[in-house]
C-alpha cells in the first residue's frame, strides 16, 4: 500500500492489521470511482467559489480528474491495493500531477462525506435502473395480459386446484405488482435524493462551503441539511434502497416459483426457450430451467445485503469504521438483484404457454364456486348455496370461456382493468 | 371451537391438528376485529347495490355489526377460541341474529380478501400513527435545537473525541432524521393505500361487485385492481410498512445508544428524570436507564417481525396458509416499535444536559481541525496544514463558542438550517 | 403493579413508562415459573449450607415454594401484571408468608442469575423434547423406508424429472436428516448444560455460595465458571438452542414442500387423511392441506426468534435491559417450532402413497442415466456414453423395479444402508 | 466460456443468460479447487477398485491432478471465466491431457456430489481453524486472567457503574467464552464430518461405488448414507458451520464493544498499540481504533452469509440451482469472520490496561452491594440490608483489593476457577 496521506510519522505498521482493515475496500471502490470523481469536481468548484482554489487551480483539477476518469474507464488506471481506497487514490493523483492544487482538494471535506456522496449518487443510479426494469416488466406483462386475456389457466390456492383462472389474470397480477415496485423505486429515489457533500466528518467545517451549489451541480433534489445527520444516514439510506429493490425481487421470487412449477412435467403449462435451460453433468436427459431458479435465489442475496447493513447499525451517532462493510453489502444486493431483473422483461416476452395442458388441468370441481355464486345471485343465501355446491354430484365440466367471461368483479377475467393499469404505468414511467 | 361454517360433513376432526392450525390466530384477530366489521359493512353495502341484499337486510346487518362492534369494545363480546377466527365470528353472529340475511354476507367474498382488507386498514392506521410520532419527535428536537444551538458538546467519530460539536447539532440530526422517517411513513401509507376487498380468493367472482364504492366507503386512495395481485400483495405490503417503521426505530436505536453512553458515569452528559430509571434487585446503589435500553432493543422486535414475513414469502402465487403467520409478525413489529416511539417525544423533552461535564470533555486536540482549516483558508495547501496541525505542540485549549460560531458550513453549528427543516416538517405534518 | 421490592422512595412513577418497561414480561415468565421455583429451592438449600438460612427457615421456604408451584399449576395462583415479573412474585410470596425468612431468599443472587438459570433449565427441557421428536420422526421414516424400499417414485432435480427414485430413498433421506437433527439437539443440550446460578449480577458476591451443590441439585452437567461469562452467555446459549431447533425445522420446511407438491393434483403422489385438510370459506370444492403449509411456515417463526436475539446482542459485556426481549424470542421460536414437530411423527405415519400416479410419472428419459452408466461399465468412456445416451431416440420405457435394484451405490435404492441408520438412531436415542 | 462438456447440440446460446447463470461461480470455485482435486483423486481410486478405470489410467489421472494442483497453486493455471466452473475445469484438463481416461473420471458422479464433497472438506478445514483460533484466544485470556487477577476494573450493568470488578474477571469471561466456542466448533466439525461423495445427483448410480473407501481416503468420520439426504444437507451443513462461527464472532462483537468503550477518552481504561489505530483524512488529531470496529462489524458479514443460505432453503427436496448461491455465502461469512478472529490472540496479548483510570472510576456507591451482603451475612434479612445499604449516606470509598479478595463466590474475583478452565481448555485443544 502506498504511503498514506494522513499517516502519522513513527507509527510501526503491522502488515496483517493493515490487510484486515483494507479488506476488499479498494476493489469495491471501483464501483463508484466515477461518482467519486464527479463529486470531487463539484467540491472543487465549490472551493473555488469560496476562494480556496484559484480559478486556474480549479481548471487544472477538473482537467486532471477528467483524465483520471478516462484512464479508469479505459483501464489505463487500475484502482488496486496500491491505494488505501478510491478517495486517497484521487487525492494522490492530483498531488502527483498538480502539486499544491492537489493538496488543496481535500479542504473542507472528509472521506466521510466523500464516500457518502459517491454512494448516494450510486444508489440513485441503481434505483433509477430498478424503476426502469420494473416498468419494462410491467409493460410486457400488461401487453400479454391484453393478448391472452381469455386463455384459461387453472387458479390455485394452497397449491390445490381452486377455480378457473386465465393467463390474463396471471399477467395482470405481475403487471400491477411491477407498477407498484416501480412506484416504490421512484418514491425511494426521491427520498434518498439528498446531498451529503459538505458535511465533513459529521460536524461541518469553519468554511462557508457552497453546499447549495454542489447540490445543484450533482443533480440532487435537496441538500441534506444537518452535518451530523448526514453521518446518521449512512446505512439508513442504503437500507431504504435495498428495501425498494427487495420489493421487486420478492415478486420475482414468487414469479420464478410459478414458472418453476409451470415448467415441471407435472404442470407442463409453460415452455421456456432452450437458451433458458442448461444440461446436467451426469444425466443426459436433463434440460433444467436454471435461469428461473437463480432468479428465485437472487432474493437471498438481496436479503443478505440487507441483513449485513442492519446488523452493523447498532451504533451511537458519529462515524464508526463498522460502516465500511455497508459498501460490499449494497453491491452484493444490487448486483444480484438487478442482474436477475435485467433478464425479466425478455423472459416474460419469451415464455410460451401450452394451452392444451392448461385446459387439461381444468376439472369439474373448479366450477363449484361459480355455481354457488350463481345460486346466491338467484336468491339463495350464499352459505346455503355453498353447502349445496359442495356436493360433488353437482360438479360438472364447465366452459372455461364462459366462466371467465362471467367473472365480472372488477379485476377478474371479465373486467381486467387494463386501462387503469396502463394509466398508472404511464404515470410512473 | 364452534362448528365451522364450511366444515365438510363426515370428516373426523383431530384435536391436536385443529389446535395447531388455529394457533393464536383468533386472539390475534382481536387486533383488527373492528376493521373487519368496518369492511364487512362496506361489503354489505356493496352487495345491496348489486341486489344481493335487500335494503332491509342491509340495514339489519349494519345494525347488528354496530352492536357487535360495541359489544366487542365494551368487553360484552369476547373473541376467543370458541371461534375459528374473527371472520367466522362475524358471520356466525349475523347468522345467529339475522338468519338468511347473515347467510348472505359472505356472497362474493372470501376470508382471503376479508383478512387482506382488515389488515390493510390496520396498517394504514399504524402508519399514520408512525408518521405522527415521527413529526412530534422531530418538532421537539427542532425546538431544542433552536434553544440549545450553541451549547457545546464533544463531537465523536470512532467513539474518539474529534471536534467541538453542540447540542444544537445533535438535536438537528434527530430532527432531520425523524422528518425523513415521517416522510417515509407517509410515502408508504400512500403506497399501501389500495383496496383489496372484492377480489375473493384471488380470482374474483361472477358478480359485478361494487369495488369502486367500497374503495370510497373505506377511505382507500385507490382500488387494488388485479384480483390475483391482491393475494400476491399479502406480506409484500406488510413488509413495506415494517420497512418504514424500521427506518424510524433504527434511528431510535442509535439515539438510545447515544443516551446510553451520555447517561453513563464516564460521559455524564445527560440526566434522565428518575421515572425513566429503575432499581436493581441486588445492588442497592443502582438507577438504571432501562427505558432507553428497551427503546434500543425494540429494533430487534421490528427486525424479527420483518424476518418472519420475509421467510414466509418464498411461495408461488395464490393463497397459501403459510401467510397466516404474517399477522403475528406485524403485531409484534408494530407493537414493540410504536410502543417505544410513543415515549420518544416526552423523553426528548425531558432529558437534561449537564453542561459542565460536556464542557469538561472538550480538549485541545479537538480544535486541531479548525486550526488546519484556518491555515488552509489563509492559503496553505490543506494537506500541508493538516500535517502541521497534527503536531500536538500546536494544540491548545480553544473557545468552544467561537469554534461553533465559526463553523459556518451549512448544516454545522454556525448555520444549522433550522428554517429549512421547519419548512420540511410543516410539509410532512 | 404491586410495590416493587427494590423501589426507591420518593421516585415519581410514570404509568406509561412502567407499562412500557414491563411489557408482556410477567406473562412470559409463566413459561418458566416452575423452573424459577425449582432453582429458588436449590439456591435456598445452598444458602442454608453457608448458614445464611437456618435449617427451619429452609424447610419453610421449601414448603412454601412447593405450595406456590402447586397453586400456580392448579391456577389458584395467577402470575399477572400485579407482579413486576416472576422473580419478584416468588420473593413477594415468601416475604408475605414467611417474613424474614422470605427476606433472606435473595441473599447472594440477582434477578440476573435467576432468569439465567430458569431459562437454562427451560432450554434444556425444550432441547430434550426436540431430540425426542427428531428420533421419533426418524424412526417412523426408517420403518417406512424398509417397508416401501422398492416403491418407485420419480426423482427430481430442478423440479424436472431426472431418474427413477423410490419411496425408500425418500424415507431414508428424512430418516438420516432427523437422526442428524437429534444428534445436534443432544450436542447442543450438552453444550448449554452449564449452571449460571450463583453468579449474581455478573460479578459474584462476597459469600462462598455453594455453586457445586446447586449444579448437582439442578442436574446440570457442569458449573458455568466465570460470573461475568454467565451474563455474556445470555442470548448466546439461546441462539445455540434455536440453531439446533432451526436445523430440524428447516428439514421440516423442505419435507412440507415435498408434501405440498405431492398432494397437488398435478403430482398426486400422496393422499393425506381428511383431518389434515380444511375447507374454504368461499370455494365449496376445496380440501386444503393447511397443516403441511403451517408446518412449512413454522421455520419463519424460528428464524424470527433467532433474528430478534441476534439483533439484541450488539452490546458491551455486562447485563443490559435489552436482553429482556430474548425471552419472548425463544418462546416464539420453540413454541412454533416444536408445535410443528409434534405433529410430524403421526403425519409421516399417516401419509399414503398413490402408487399408480407415481408409476405414471416415470418416463423413458428417466432411464438415460442408467443407460449411460451401463455403457460406461461396459467400457465406453463415460463422457462418450453420456453423449450417446442424450439421444432421445435411445430412450425407452424401462422397468423401474430393475432400475432400483441395480442402483447399488451405497445409499441408493439397491443398498439403502438402513442397518447403519438404525445403529446411529439407537445411539442418539 | 469454453465448450461445455454437457452442452446439447443445436441450442442457441444467449450471452446475457450464460453470464447470469455463471455469475462469479468459477471465481468462487478457486476457494475449493484443491479440495475438488483431492476428492477427484479419491473418486478415481474408487473407480479403479470397481474396474471402471484401469490401474494405469488411475495413475495417469493422479499424476495429472497433482500437476494441476501444482499449476493452480503456483499460478500457472488460472481458474477463470474460460471455464464454466472448477468441476468442469478438472474434467476438461484430464480429457485434454489423457483422452479417454479423462472421459471416464465423471463415471458415477455428478457435479452435485462433487461440489458437496469439496465444500464439506472446505468446511472441515475452516471449522478446525476456527477451533484453533478460539483455543488460542482462550489461552491468552486465561494467562492474563492469572496475571491480572486482582487488577481492579469497574463492573457495569446497564452501562452504569455497579460493583468493583477486576481485569481477572473480565479475562476469565472471555476465556470461558472462547473455550465454549472452541468446543462448539469441534462438535460441529464432528457433526458435518460425513462423506457425500458417491451419491451422484441425489439418487445414486447403478455402480457399486467404493464409498467406504473414499470416506477413509478423504479422512471423513463417517459416510453420509442416504444419497437423497446428501442433497438435502447442502446448505444445512453450511448453516451449522456458520452457526458455530457466529457463536465465536458474536463474542468477538461484544469484546470489541468493550474495547471500543475502554479506549474512549471517557473510559480510558485501555491503550492499544499504535499499529491498531489509524488516522483521519481531515482531523489531524485522530488515532482511531479501526481494527476493533471492523472486528465488531465482522459479525454482520457472518449474519449476512447465514441469512443468504437460510433464504435459499425454502425448497422441495432434490437439487435446485438456487443452491449455487450458498457458496459465496460461506466464503463471505468465513472470510470475514476468520479474518477478524485471526487478529484476536495478538490483540488480547497486546492491549494494555491503564490502572490509574480504572482505579479512578471506582466510586463509593460500588461497595454498597458488598455492604448489603455483609449485613446479610451478619444476620440481617437481605431485603432489609438492601434497604439500608441503599442510603447514600452509608456509601464510602472502599478498598478494591479487599472487595475483590472477599468476592469468594466461585467464579468471582476471590475464586476465579482458572484451574477448571485450564482443564477444559486442555480437553478441547
Amino acid at each position: 500500500m502506498s504511503d498514506l496521506l494522513w499517516q502519522k510519522p513513527g507509527v510501526r505498521v503491522d502488515e496483517r492489521i493493515q490487510r484486515f482493515c483494507a479488506g476488499d475496500d479498494v476493489i469495491l471502490d471501483r464501483e463508484f470511482f466515477l461518482f467519486d470523481i464527479q463529486a470531487s469536481i463539484a467540491h472543487a468548484e465549490g472551493l473555488q467559489q469560496i476562494d480556496i482554489l484559484a480559478r486556474d487551480e480549479l481548471e487544472a483539477i477538473k482537467r486532471e480528474l477528467a483524465v483520471l476518469a478516462d484512464d479508469f474507464s479505459s483501464g489505463r488506471f487500475v484502482l488496486d491495493a496500491t491505494y488505501e481506497d478510491g478517495h486517497s487514490a484521487i487525492e494522490a493523483r492530483l498531488v502527483e500531477r498538480l502539486g499544491d492544487a492537489g493538496r488543496r482538494i481535500h479542504t473542507g471535506r472528509s472521506r466521510n462525506d466523500q464516500v457518502l456522496v459517491a454512494t448516494r449518487l450510486w444508489l440513485k443510479h441503481r434505483l433509477a435502473r430498478l424503476a426502469k426494469l420494473c416498468t419494462e416488466s410491467a409493460a410486457v406483462a400488461l401487453e400479454r395480459a391484453g393478448v391472452e386475456a381469455m386463455l384459461p389457466l387453472p387458479g390455485y390456492t394452497h397449491m390445490q386446484r381452486a377455480v378457473v383462472s386465465s393467463a390474463g389474470m396471471w399477467w395482470t397480477a405481475w403487471a400491477e405488482g411491477f407498477i407498484d415496485n416501480a412506484e416504490r423505486a421512484r418514491q425511494t429515489l426521491s427520498w434518498v435524493d439528498a446531498n451529503p457533500l459538505g458535511t465533513a466528518a459529521g460536524y461541518g467545517v469553519n468554511l462557508p462551503l457552497a453546499r447549495e451549489y454542489t447540490t445543484q451541480a450533482l443533480g440532487f433534489g435537496r441538500t441534506q441539511v444537518s452535518a451530523t445527520y448526514a453521518q446518521l444516514s449512512r446505512g439508513k439510506f442504503e437500507l431504504a434502497a435495498i428495501d425498494a429493490l427487495a420489493s421487486a425481487v420478492l415478486d420475482l421470487r414468487r414469479l420464478a416459483w410459478d414458472l418453476s412449477l409451470f415448467t415441471s412435467a407435472e404442470f407442463g403449462f409453460v415452455r421456456l426457450p432452450a437458451e433458458y435451460t442448461t444440461g446436467s453433468s451426469i444425466m443426459p436427459n436433463k434440460r433444467n430451467p436454471d435461469v428461473i431458479e437463480l432468479m428465485r435465489a437472487s432474493y437471498a442475496s438481496v436479503a443478505a445485503g440487507r441483513a449485513e447493513i442492519e446488523q452493523l447499525l447498532s451504533l451511537p451517532s458519529g462515524y464508526h469504521r463498522d460502516l465500511q462493510f455497508s459498501k460490499g453489502a449494497i453491491f452484493h444486493a444490487f448486483g444480484r438483484g438487478l442482474a436477475a431483473l435485467e433478464l425479466l422483461p425478455d423472459l416474460l416476452r419469451n415464455l410460451e404457454w401450452i394451452p392444451d395442458a392448461m385446459h387439461g388441468a381444468l376439472e369439474p370441481s373448479m366450477y363449484a364456486t361459480d355455481l354457488a355464486v350463481d345460486m346466491a345471485r338467484a336468491g339463495m343465501p350464499f352459505r346455503e348455496a355453498y353447502r349445496q355446491a359442495a356436493d360433488p354430484a353437482r360438479w360438472q365440466q364447465g366452459d372455461p370461456a364462459r366462466s371467465l367471461a362471467e367473472r365480472v368483479s372488477p379485476g377478474a377475467a371479465g373486467d381486467l382493468g387494463l386501462d387503469e393499469l396502463r394509466r398508472r404505468l404511464a404515470l410512473v414511467n
